[in-house]
């Protein structure tokens, strides 16, 4: 019977050749268990890898009961193994009107978010000519923020807002401009010397923010 | 006065030595009037560029009459000029209950897709090893599909759906399977030969795609 | 005696540095025995590499007794480990007349062929526009298949053929057409629905290709 | 006469088949008369290719004759054309005592200090944890600031410092944090609400750096 | 009619869209009348693009009349546009029984060499450790050389031999040891101060190499 | 009290998710401990990670009593973990007078090289059409020898020079011409068929480099 199948003989060379390797699978789902490599985390073996490894549920709708009325879930390789090695994350925001998510950089990565509800007034700002780019989007509608440059996202709309955002890597990180300068214990004058912002300032946001130093 | 600007000088050297740089300003807004390169589009003279360049607002509903029950409009770089060598592209996918985005792959780039609206049954193929890796997708789900490999939605629910796929090139390109085989000129003994399909359904497919040959 | 060799003090800064890191040889021969990361399998100790680990030798005359009168012998990153993190691959096609490889893609490489007996009539198909570009090509000649694509190679020839088949990855991977869609448990309403194959020709093809579902 | 010359087949081959293509002389010095890719600038004919395009001379002692101190000379592929599309750039800091070059990032680079003169406090600030990793380099030293991040250098000693920066991109881009927020038109309800800082402050800096809005 | 056709939507889109970009179809010929780029040379109009693009016939039996006895024809972006942006290329070495491909590396790419008749001895000489990998290759075998590292192929056997080369790059560039040292204006001092060879050995080949200085 | 805090909530996400993660701290200092892969060695436990990872502070003057009369110091990757993945190594050579570093080429990487002290006369070699590209460069120039091509540096100068050089990878690797041809047991009858260098010659090079065979 098989003798008429004519994939058999090249299906057999593929099956045996492959037995047990990810990367003939075509994707390698990240071990987390395991410490990453600059490529991602070593791949989880494939007989243990389901569908749900490549699927994302845990967009709940971010609590956003806080002074930024906004809140970002990430669905980073951490959270998302299926990503591992494949350039893309994905991360949903939540703002309430008048909320904002703060001015940030993903030192990785160039992120393009989508408006799925109510409205969002976006921006960054370029390299060295450093032009402000901003535009309210409404739903339906992206824009892109290239890679490493500033960026923010607030609510001038008076409905909830929600936008999805996606990225260039798997793990694009973070730079939140604010508490990377003031919430940790960056010497104060370290500060002051490389910002021009003036002392007071700097405690006041280092008490904010929870620094110090 | 301005001897009291602690940036002037710095300042100085990199306006000056950005001026009329695009990939000084950090990106490179795609010139579309020109014939790409491998890495991308020729940039746009910075001086030209606008925040529209970085905005994609023409996600419509998309025009779901026809067999298949669904729409696909996208967002690469030939309609999103931005995203010119950032390695992201967009794309809206609309499905009526019981319709289908066909089986396709895209050659160069990894596809991710979010539930907007309704529920998606969604999957993939792996390479060598044939399996099969498919999930129904709820509403604020996300499922990624490793890069070339095979794979389709479908709306299995009972009302509209709405994806909204994100990829990890700005030109993702894209290969129907049945398109790629039955609807071009692609010589029916051939494709006999090379996918055992019978010669009855290859005219019959032919036709129905608009193929010959 | 050695204060007369104007290389000795360069020398012993490279030796010493340079132990036991492979990295330094400038080769990262795969230590198949553990899982690979995305950019390939973590390094042999360069102590335990042996020219052999370089040198590819499997290449038999495959068997062609099937209906497909082809056989495909790989050499990747698996059988090779030389290969591993350079950015390429080798296989051998055999192909009786009337034989051929079925239309099959390469999720993550561009694939190169070189006749090296016979003739083979060879072709690609491109995304989106769905052209055919298909030749025959004599012994010598050589024809590429870029990246991700749909490809074929078919004997419409007299004499046994043979192609040596390289690629611009060690790990190509490999999506067979039929196979993907008929040689697994893909539903048959999916399959369907997503190819506009009809029923009757799937069931067959499933039977035909060891499928189910 | 020349047919004792055993490479004079070989090197006829490869002189004709490089004519007139800088690919193949292994580098691409970039043409700046012309707009660049993603990739970088079109090559240069290498006819016309002489050493000074891969020689920079114009490390002049920086004027630190302003508030901060310190300049920053960069020899990116604009100022040195031979780099382009070999992935490195290089740069000059000069700092007073007491001078610094302000906190800025690279969106595309990672970057790498020597201490040529004197002595450089320098620092950076992780991803996400915000951790500073601040040390006092002193001359001979070396120190790197992973892509992306942002990053300082002050001088807390005595003497006039130079530091001479490598970076891994031939046009890295800058991100000058104050400028940024404050040396453009950046709306200053915007700046509040994306950084906590207060109203009378980004009034006063916008003031001080030339910003307006 | 065309009411009937389940992909005509679909189809429609993706026609439109990709009109006249050759990105789109997952290819970029290059057009070898401009100047190239780092990423290769700019797409030639697909309009244009037919098969014979991707086609290389030109591997016609070297000529190895010379002292070397050897010939190496490249086909490289050069000889084969279809090549561009693939990052592969091929070329065909003939040595005849006691001939030699010089030694030799390739800049920008890592080599595979198929024996495809007689024998060849060929080897690769690691970097920092100066371990010589060198094995007699019989009709069928492969061998790798990693990227960068010198290389030589020699016929010890007693018939003509042929090898198929094939490279990680579209452009692998080449530098041959001896002509690089010997066969140009390379001032005899500095060579004999960095090769430590001789002041007659020097002059002796850079006669016989075609070099003068 | 926190409750004001605008940015505790994103904070708290930030901080969960990235708990554990080097990755996610944007960096990936190598654990030298371990097998690298063809990115680089696995990320050391961030927990452990200092400032001092992220500082090279072993460029003592090098000893230069030899006949070469100059010395190499490398920093990278396996002397300075903290560029592991990041693209970027550091060196630093020290020439006497009438002294050199020895022709040369990096496999993987892009020299650049700053002249820190006194005056060094450099060069490389273009692949194919073997240009010589040489210059005197004086304290504060740089030049930058493109990847994987022969350069040199000489000290034709009166006084000690140093230079710093860069490169874009980190671990370049070096591939010292006359060690690898010399200073190893590469068959002599091979050395001479493959470079033209007569048999005297090589002996008498083999015993001064400590080669044999």
């Amino acid at each position: 019977m098989h003798n008429n199948n004519p994939f058999l003989v090249v299906l057999f060379v593929a099956a045996s050749f492959y037995r047990g390797s990810d990367a003939a699978a075509s994707f390698c789902v990240g071990d987390l268990t395991r410490q990453p490599t600059p490529s991602g985390y070593p791949c989880k073996n494939p007989e243990n890898v389901t569908v749900d490894d490549f699927v994302f549920t845990e967009f709940v709708n971010g609590n956003t009961s806080n002074t930024n009325k906004a809140s970002a879930v990430p669905g980073f390789v951490q959270q998302f193994p299926g990503l591992n090695g494949l350039g893309l994350a994905v991360a949903r925001a939540d703002i309430e009107p008048g909320g904002a998510i703060p001015l940030h950089s993903h030192p990785a990565a160039t992120e393009m978010i989508y408006v799925a509800e109510g409205s969002i007034t976006a921006g960054f700002i370029s390299g060295a000519s450093n032009v402000v780019y901003v535009k309210k989007l409404n739903k339906g509608e992206v824009m892109v923020f290239p890679r490493g440059l500033f960026h923010f996202q607030v609510n001038t709309g008076k409905e909830h807002a929600v936008g999805i955002a996606s990225f260039s890597d798997s793990e694009p990180g973070v730079q939140l401009v604010s508490l990377a300068i003031f919430g940790n214990d960056f010497p104060s004058f370290l500060v002051e010397k490389t910002t021009s912002i003036d002392e007071a300032e700097v405690k006041k946001l280092k008490a904010l923010l929870g620094g110090s130093g």
